[in-house]
């Protein structure tokens, strides 16, 4: 990757060219030593607070990027975020977000679809900062504050539970669009494009694409509680089992192979299994069902997707982490690591709790240096840039592709 | 200019969707405290070796762009700097400058048109880095070195002698374009696009553009040895202390008003003189003559141009200092303060000597604060990054208005 860095940032060059970048995303890596790949691309990020601050610049000069590119008439935004007005965190990440858009030059006020929030209500981080949230109002075919009329409207929040009615028909530039949220998107989608970007770009470096793409399959019609299309799922687990088994005996890798099952649809590290036999996915318990089948905001899981798993073989002080890579219009702005010392190096680390810490990427991902080890730093980095971008083109496409324009 | 902050970008915003930026450029400013503003643009900055290595990132990402809007499809860059290959410092911007080109993903050498460089030389710059220069060749309508043949051109190589046959008529995308060299540009143009872009920027603001813009004026046909033209010169100066001397009154300035005369076409701090009398162009003995009547490369001074002196009210340690913005695209990335101690505060400082101290800024020109001081520092680098981006923007129609294809 680093040889071919030239080619490389030509192929991106020329793919931008026909595809247009989403205005932000943030993916998930997994780094297994023998293989990185991209286990999940979210087109809403938060945790803008976790990147390291000495990279606002650029955070900023992308945003400026990006704005010229999709409104460049706009003025004003209006950024709409989750309605998690008690998690200070996401909180942060959206006094981080609205500061990167501000300091691109735009007036940003935040919009809350929340009901609770029926007047303008300041609220605080969890390091002392404070936020202003307003409700939104419809006016005809546009969504205002009080004196506040923008000519964009930036979404920060994934839609999961369905695209509410105060967004339908609007007349403003909603970014991304409403089919980018999880009320119509699908994992199963955005990897099928990953397959045909990955499979391009393999074969201008010349390698194997599982190297960077990990097999998945889907299931639809489950009902983990009345336990129909288990069979479906555990035929698709035991298959892909083998096909991994395989590859790791191709490559010599000595590790047991496992599959994620997730909702196809939906976030927040939620309706997520790490399974290792078809047997786990015939003997759930009742606890483990209702894990599964429910995601973000009560929504009910009846697809699912069976992702190769990938071990993680980065850790820090002993706890096992994995790269987030975050990214304004096509450029990558920064990451974190997520850390988490109370999970194993086969599952999934985007879930709650105590143990999770951000660390921030102490350089740049534009960086690499080519006289360097493979695996020193800004090479890692740089190559995670690259992946991500993968995701990040398969991203674009996705949504191209299910543009109800189309 | 802080509570106009979105105001300025999104009228920056529109007017790069009208102009093309630039590839690069860097813009000298005076800052008196009263007034702010840029007295002289380079199309073909050296310096990069100047700024802060901690917005390298923001250098490469603004490069990513320059490139994808000039020259998408381009792989390889032939880069072609000065001739002065014994200046270290200059070899030092030519290394900063090509780190920069290929973290941005691009193949780069080095291709020099210097009679002295008939083969691979391997150059050493003042700090133990080194740079290869080959030999430029022509062939056909290309100019190739041995085994490379790249489709873009980047110039680093400000034409003062004249434009090379070599490089006329190629079929390669040269950048900048010829007609941005010195054997053609002239300041007036520049201040006259500049006096234009400043005056609608100053109505944006509400402000009087006087405190963005010195005046200036031009007197041609000047032969400093044959003494012709000098009535002309001493006839605008006076002219202009009096202009100046009347708004320096209307803002209750009390300092001597003083004007720079330095040659229309041409760079590197030669052929300047700072004026407080009509009389004291009228007697200049013949060392000034000799300085004044040659620039780089020989070139002999025929056309002068007269503008407004603005006193730098900055020091740093006792010394006078003025800011030195770089651009990349219509991007800011960073910026120095050049620091003479054997100058006045009324003096240029663009000029040799062992008393130059570079001195790269702390902070970014893109993140004011507007809670701070109008003087804080952040908020003074985004006042010099907007004023900064006046200046090119005036290129950017200079450019457009001066193309031999228009």
């Amino acid at each position: 990757m680093l040889a071919a860095m030239p080619d490389i940032e030509h192929w991106f060059r020329t793919q931008w060219l026909e595809h247009a970048a989403p205005f932000y995303a943030s993916v998930d890596l997994r780094n297994s030593g023998f293989k990185l790949a991209p286990v999940d691309t979210n087109l809403f990020p938060g945790g803008f607070n976790n990147l390291n601050p000495d990279f606002l610049p650029l955070c900023v000069q992308a945003a400026m990027a990006a704005v010229e590119k999709i409104c460049p008439e706009a003025r004003r935004v209006l950024l709409i975020p989750e309605n998690h007005t008690r998690n200070t965190y996401y909180l942060r990440n959206v006094a981080s977000l609205t500061n990167i858009l501000r300091q691109a030059g735009l007036e940003v006020r935040i919009g809350s679809l929340s009901p609770e929030i029926i007047e303008p209500t300041l609220l605080d981080t969890h390091d002392g900062h404070s936020i202003l949230l307003e409700p939104v109002k419809r006016q005809g075919n546009r969504i205002v504050l009080d004196g506040f009329d923008s000519c964009a409207v930036l979404l920060n929040n994934d839609l999961s539970a369905g695209i509410p009615d105060i967004l339908k028909n609007l007349e403003q530039s909603l970014i991304p669009p409403l089919h980018a949220g999880w009320a119509t998107r699908r994992k199963s989608q955005h990897f099928s494009a990953y397959n045909r970007v990955a499979s391009e770009f393999a074969e201008l470096l010349g390698i194997d694409e599982w190297l960077l793409n990990p097999f998945f399959a889907t299931c639809g019609k489950i009902d983990f509680h009345a336990r129909t299309g288990e069979d479906c799922l555990a035929a698709n687990v035991e298959a892909m089992l083998m096909k991994i088994q395989a590859k790791y005996k191709e490559y010599g890798v000595t590790q047991e192979p496992f599959v994620i099952v997730k909702a196809d649809a939906g976030t927040y590290g939620m309706g997520i299994m790490t399974v290792k036999s078809p047997d786990e996915v015939r003997d759930l318990n009742r606890k483990q069902r209702n894990k599964m089948s429910v995601v973000k905001e009560g929504l009910q899981v009846t697809e699912v997707i069976i992702q190769e798993g990938v071990y993680t073989f980065e850790s820090i002080n002993d706890a096992v982490a994995e790269p987030v890579v975050y990214m304004i219009d096509h450029y990558v702005v920064g990451g974190f690591y997520r850390v988490h010392t109370g999970r194993g190096t086969d599952e999934n680390l985007n879930a709650p709790g105590m143990h999770f810490v951000p660390l921030a990427f102490e350089g740049s991902c534009t960086l690499p240096d080519r006289s360097g080890a493979p695996d020193a730093l800004p090479n890692r980095f740089y190559a995670y840039g690259v992946v991500a971008r993968l995701a990040l083109l398969a991203a674009a496409i996705e949504l191209q592709e299910s543009d109800p324009l189309n």
